[in-house]
């Protein structure tokens, strides 16, 4: 970034820190910051963006700055949109404005989104791209992922014994993870917005598929419930029935066992981050189908013996053709109530693709 | 300890030191050491026990004393023999020397063995038990145990996937487990005297079950190997081959299938230690039985879907009844070859015996 100065990588800094900033939703939209500076280098306005329908970042700043953005630099850290959606486009906003220079970091991996940066140069406008690309691509992980790829982001959460039993003999499974790692379940539920399990999980566990706190009460915001296959469900099962304190967004039943279709459906939909509590079936379903982005294992030191394993048959045969993800982090997940034992979350990225054989064409 | 002094208690602190010296065998007698005091405290004479058939840590002591033992305090980690074994009893040396106070810290735990105490006071010498006895025994846990239970300790060591498999569906378990966790396994199978498996075990994996280094050398002192099971051994398993380097000792076939009589058996034969390394049937079969004393299991974070579950049936049938040891420790083992993953190590004591419900007589 030969062609940025301090002031502009301080001016990304405090974007990146606004966009962060606690209480924007995490979906299905961007967290955006951008900070207008004056000619001078001194600061003249800030915004952030606050969610689906509310004004985009540069529109929150540029309402603030007012008059005085003639002249102004922008530092934004995603690329101006170049569409008219909820909102017009930042891009003319921006011209509009008579900014003079824009300084962004990431660039929009949307191809609906896009152009943004052609648009403005095309009005005569200075565009830097890249600046701290990595910090501000790292802030919109999931969405990134979800834009790109078109679909949303997997996140596979298993629980299993040391032997990798999910449930005894008898279907009983509560509890095979201690007090601290359903906590830590309810931490990440919260951060997705779509819960996905299968009809056979309804049947057999009847979850409810509510992010709660640690006193068991639902939270004020909650992901969207989805169940896929084709069996009915149990109009009396407590994943249809609303959340107290939730936002009354019915349950979806999504008529499929495609992950595909499935995820095809949710992406319809916006949704950018499904997080799987599925049984070993569906579990196995998405795995085989590539469409795990992401496993979060809590193991519980104990032993079953029998029981239904944490994963259905992968179609796996032979030790070299094992799944090998890549450990991203462990952690032991120390007791929060007397007399448990810690458990062992592994957080885990899938293999990446085999590449293809040198000398193939 | 009111009847101690601190320089007694420095003393101690060094017989503790003494006895742990690297050489000394694990098994089958326990690690001792010995500091003789002037009556002014100053220190006389070091000994420490080398292993069986060697001279115990007091006659080490005394020999080196010579006649100014008389009138000297012997400080001592474990109550002196009063037995004759492969040596005469310790007790009797002490009083021939003329030694006329001796503080020990760990109660002799073997009930052949015991009576030092007595034959001492018996012949006017002051004796102090106790000081530093916590240590002391910790010192010799393995050794303590198999004296005071009358059968070697067990340690179960299992290998698995995340989802609890120990071998893929053609059998291939090359390897479960990373480089650093079968390197932290030799390690561990080098401090007992007894590698055990079943002839399943030896028909399908045909493991050498010796001790080696990182570079697959094996060391010079090696475990006893021991088969249990009544099927014929292949002649030509790598078991029954002699190890390179090793003592010669032949490996062992036990033709039984029941743990206790094959535990009589090795206590018979002053086992101590044995590291269990059998398939899932006699994993499983020891547990029921409750001879296992503890547990050291290597998860390695991927997934097979299928194949041998690395325990077998229990007889547990729901999550209640399940087999909860206390968890130890739990260590994460970083990767010592570029480009595999970290495993977590498992250290398992199992769940203390229920105790009788209240009101029962």
């Amino acid at each position: 970034m030969a062609g940025t100065s301090d002031v502009e990588r301080d001016a990304m800094r405090r974007a990146l820190e606004l966009a962060a900033r606690p209480g924007a939703p995490l979906h299905p939209n961007p967290r955006v910051g951008c900070v207008l500076l004056r000619p001078d280098g001194s600061t003249l306005a800030e915004g952030h963006h606050r969610g689906a329908g509310t004004p985009h970042a540069e529109v929150d700043a540029l309402a603030r700055a007012g008059a005085e953005a003639r002249g102004a630099t922008a530092v934004v850290t995603l690329e101006p949109c170049d569409h008219t959606g909820r909102t017009g486009p930042c891009s003319q906003a921006l011209v509009a404005a008579g900014v003079r220079r824009v300084v962004l970091a990431q660039r929009d991996p949307n191809p609906l989104a896009t152009g943004g940066v052609e648009t403005l140069r095309a009005a005569g406008i200075e565009v830097e791209a890249g600046l701290m690309a990595a910090e501000a691509t790292a802030l919109n992980r999931v969405w990134t992922f979800a834009v790109e790829h078109g679909r949303p982001f997997v996140t596979w959460k298993l629980a299993t014994t040391l032997d990798g039993r999910s449930a005894a003999a008898d279907g009983t499974s509560r509890w095979i993870s201690g007090t601290a790692s359903r906590r830590d379940t309810h931490r990440l539920r919260a951060l997705a917005d779509t819960m996905l399990v299968g009809t056979g999980t309804v049947a057999v566990d009847d979850p409810l598929l509510t992010v709660r706190d640690a006193d068991d009460r639902p939270l004020p915001r909650q992901p969207l419930r989805v169940v896929m296959g084709r069996r009915d469900l149990d109009p009396a099962a407590r994943v249809l029935a609303p959340v107290a304190g939730g936002d009354d967004t019915p349950t979806l039943h999504l008529r499929t066992r495609d992950p595909h279709e499935a995820l095809a459906e949710l992406a319809a939909r916006e949704r950018r981050h499904v997080f799987l509590e599925g049984g070993p079936t569906l579990a196995a379903a998405f795995l085989a189908a590539g469409l795990v982005d992401e496993v979060v294992a809590y193991v519980a030191p104990f032993l079953l013996g029998a029981g239904r394993s944490a994963v259905a048959d992968l179609g796996i045969t032979t030790i070299s053709g094992a799944w090998r993800p890549e450990v991203l982090d462990v952690a032991v997940l120390d007791p929060v109530v007397d007399g448990e034992q810690p458990d062992v979350r592994f957080t885990l990225a899938p293999p990446a693709p085999t590449p293809p054989a040198r000398g193939d064409a």
